[in-house]
């Protein structure tokens, strides 16, 4: 029954912008080729990296057909559901199983947090109706978490309930979900949505991820993801180190998903600008937030260097705390006259 | 310039279901006369109390045509106009304005935690392009939060944006706000969202409030508001405890805003069935709950006490270790046998 | 009984250092001599502002004695017992009975965050062995929490358990204590520790406050006290606005409590070099925010101006957002060299 | 020069304590035995598992030198030297190393949340003046985070910082730690202090762990160790899996370290009573936990079972669910009732 799972990495699929704020159908299907010719397992439309949230339901629908259509079965897609209500949902549910997808995708109701109980009863009520295999998504940082008692009991309960999808990055609850699990539900898949320790989270059992990362380096993650799977650990390391780097810098430097969003600019796709304003400030961050990311890309032979070149090696703590005591006595004079 | 600020007890409106899960239209506009007639100074659809999340864009528009068909002008309406996206957004403010709503209320984005850089670029879109007056909604527990130098910024530069309401309950966050920004702009607008703070947000500056316990108990936040103004400040302490009480009550013994609806159908009013699923657990809770808020809700004369009667005194805080430590044992005992 | 409620402003005793280290036991004898003069109501060394966790048990102890011997009796003392374990917290009891003072703050434990359960039984094991009143100190920002249940319980079953200090500033919790214990307790004391809610938790019950700033200007908290104690709401209300700026500058723009110490500096003491070192840039920071803190003061006629004066108005948002344009700027050049 | 850095597991110890609180000497010795014969690599007194904040100053030395005399060099001793401030923090460092200590471990000052740069500033000035090898000791949770630039300027600064103990138990963070310091230290040392994720820790470069799960079962965490380093991804896994389950029984059942002397208890030691006092409703959950984590060391051979046995198997969360159902209604009961 195992050999059913959902398995490998599915990629949260960004959407490019046209210029009047719309969806850019066309290079929308060029990324999704781009994307299954680098050897990416699945795709993953409407996801926390796809800004489902910025879409109307319409909209939503829409780049889920697009893909679908474009992707003609190469790979399976797992499609982001989430709507205003149960009703709602079901309905996408629907919808998207008459497109032939493999599998949706549901985040835990957000905005309001709820509780545990009130999670079960959600997830519940779909995993009773739905007509398409489930994945139950966990972002505690955005949304209401899913624990552990809530996750076993779905999975005993619901069969169509069918993987977990988890974006806590805890090596721990991703153990501890496994364990609850796993002995009643052997085709149960779970995967995790944390790039920063996808290595570790196949090592310790997890069977695949659905990793922004992999939207800007396919070859990468795909790498690193059989790389894991046959045990070469040092070999998987060091391209793990690599990933943390690059998301890291992609993730914390600007808002997200911009920084990927720019990344795969860089790749050659033409993503447009994105449906939330950014101020004058941020524009500029992007840009050398873009520079920086041409350096650590063309590292890898994925890009040029940018013009002007990179630095030769990474400065020294010593060398940051000399620029930031320049910084310190600016911002210390600013403030002495009012202007901070 | 100050008289014109928006003032007053803002009610969240909550918004009856029919048994098909639709919405209860004619409940609803009885419901508005009510209100009204109890003195509240103004109504405030597709609030986090109306649970604006769980409704589709077209429903939430219905909301507001309705109640501000059935107000008729006899109070100001607030529109809670938050969409998917700015452009939707500005199209519902458009809409809006065309009913005749005093202002709009637009949380900060939510679900994705936004920088401060994001928020102020977000609200400086919406307030250079809204055509009817846009009050910020700043709840940190849900949304990502408008900090202060966003705000003063904002009411500098945008004359359509008037009102803050800010639902964080903290006393010198209110402060802060005030301070930043009505020595600019004294035709600008604090609210609280915090109902266990009432009285001392009026006191340190606030204009007024959207409570939802003005929505169960209009009377008693009408009298509050009245008392708190005309600086009777013992009278007023008294009503701000016993509205504590009745709130907590209501907001942490059932999920948000269930304790709410269940306190409104004591009220005479049928609130149907929320459309978050609930366990049966959970139901029976609910039950308690009710019983509970039927006993507070009696001891101010809003209803008959529950059959059966209410306890003669709260029970100390012995009375309740020891029933605690009853639970206690036949925990562990069920824990002994592995059954919890 | 209420009359003989600990009440009014007890100020949390900094502690100067001499050039080596040690206790400066004339600055401190002279400040406590200012602070008295100036009109506060009591002492609180030992408590976070007095850096109690930066001495050693017997320095602890000589701090009190030497404020209890120079105080000889003009104003009540209020003294920080909390030692590593509860004997040796009895044995420092003991100690500061047999010095006189009116009664012990003792924090919660910290370090390990205790559940409630274990909260209770440490200070029910004080409470029942005391031999002086204690005040339970709740400060959820750096100890255990101690919740409300608690609270009551040990007013119920301790009698020299007298009064809590509270300095979480949440308005709602403050009185659901007083709500909780005041009916039974009516001798029961309830403090703030939170200068910049002062006016509000003294308008919904408070006795009164253990409040860093009245270390800095004595005056003007007595002066915020005796107007909200009396009702005088727009007088009060103009003071506090006053005292959330110049507490905001003294807390949030250095390490706690070195901005507190610097003011305090500015008010004619020598406090010396604290024990927590401090980074070069830190220390110009320091200086910076010394300036700052005269101009503040000065304006109420505390100090001169500094050398250089005072900016005549403050910068607006759109001022600020300039310079901070600027900065970025910088900062995205010294990115892009990776420089930062 | 890798070679010399800190490797393996080092057990933090508990203290077992006399019938009046005292440190039991006998029994202590007895047990720093019976961790080498099991093969920990090193011992790691005045951890937070060794309560280091419960004892005096002289009873942090005299644990050290009781172990340091016991050990007699068999295994390398890394010992907690946390003082009330820089001077004390030294003159410990001192006095251990003239018993031979191998390193100190320095926990980040606690109580007051500091700054990265007061954080920097203060274990510089203990890293300029040390006379024995530091390491750094992260643990969020409780005291001030110690952040990657800090650890990487204090890594180029100070030679005799050798290593970090990090109990964060984020493997990116790990993962961004070693990538910031070993290309300019290949000496510096990293340990992980949660045992949860020993095996992923170590598969992504840690050189070890200070894991209080090895002081229970010493076998388990050698093996585990041992396997990992040897690639022995698949039975490695496994005890990972057990482990997991036994820690987060210690950990979360009772208050720390409480579930951890209970489960040493098990294994043959008397341990006493804590110093932290226990309701005796916690004192009966502590006597099933006892029972249930004999089970899970009687499931390894490690005791016997308890007297009565031990469940069949798991219940599943359906039971679970059933009985949570049962206990609810006993709640709406006595809720009703008005008894909790």
């Amino acid at each position: 029954m195992s050999d059913k799972r959902l398995q490998g990495i599915f990629t949260p699929n960004l959407v490019p912008y046209t210029a009047d704020g719309g969806i850019n159908e066309g290079e929308l299907r060029r990324y999704v080729d781009w994307l299954i010719e680098r050897g990416v397992h699945g795709l993953y439309p409407n996801g926390s990296t796809g800004e489902f949230t910025r879409f109307t339901p319409e909209e939503r629908r829409r780049i889920v057909a697009i893909i679908a259509d474009q992707t003609a079965g190469r790979v399976p897609i797992l499609a982001g559901a989430a709507e205003a209500n149960v009703r709602e949902t079901l309905s996408a549910c629907e919808y998207y199983a008459s497109l032939g997808i493999r599998a949706v995708a549901i985040v835990a109701p957000f905005y309001y947090k709820l509780s545990p109980a009130s999670v079960y009863a959600y997830f519940k009520e779909i995993g009773d109706h739905t007509p398409i295999d489930v994945t139950l998504y966990n972002i505690p940082m955005f949304a209401s978490p899913i624990d552990v008692p809530t996750i076993q009991r779905l999975s005993e309960e619901c069969e169509r309930i069918v993987a977990i999808k988890d974006s806590s990055g805890e090596i721990p609850h991703m153990i501890r979900m496994i364990q609850a699990v796993r002995p009643n539900r052997p085709d149960f898949s779970f995967l995790t949505g944390w790039d920063a320790a996808l290595m570790p989270m196949i090592l310790v059992g997890c069977d695949g991820g659905t990793n922004a990362s992999s939207g800007v380096v396919p070859e990468l993650t795909r790498r690193l993801y059989d790389l894991t799977r046959s045990h070469q650990i040092d070999a998987a390391r060091q391209i793990q180190y690599d990933l943390v780097q690059l998301f890291d810098t992609m993730i914390y430097s600007a808002e997200f998903p911009e920084g990927f969003r720019a990344a795969v600019n860089l790749r050659g796709f033409n993503m447009g600008q994105g449906r939330q304003p950014l101020s004058s400030e941020q524009q500029t961050d992007l840009s050398a937030l873009s520079s920086e990311l041409q350096c650590l890309l063309s590292a890898h032979g994925f890009t040029d260097q940018p013009v002007g070149g990179c630095p030769a090696a990474p400065p020294t703590a010593s060398d940051r705390a000399e620029v930031s005591a320049i910084v310190q006595q600016v911002v210390a004079e600013l403030n002495r006259r009012g202007l901070m």
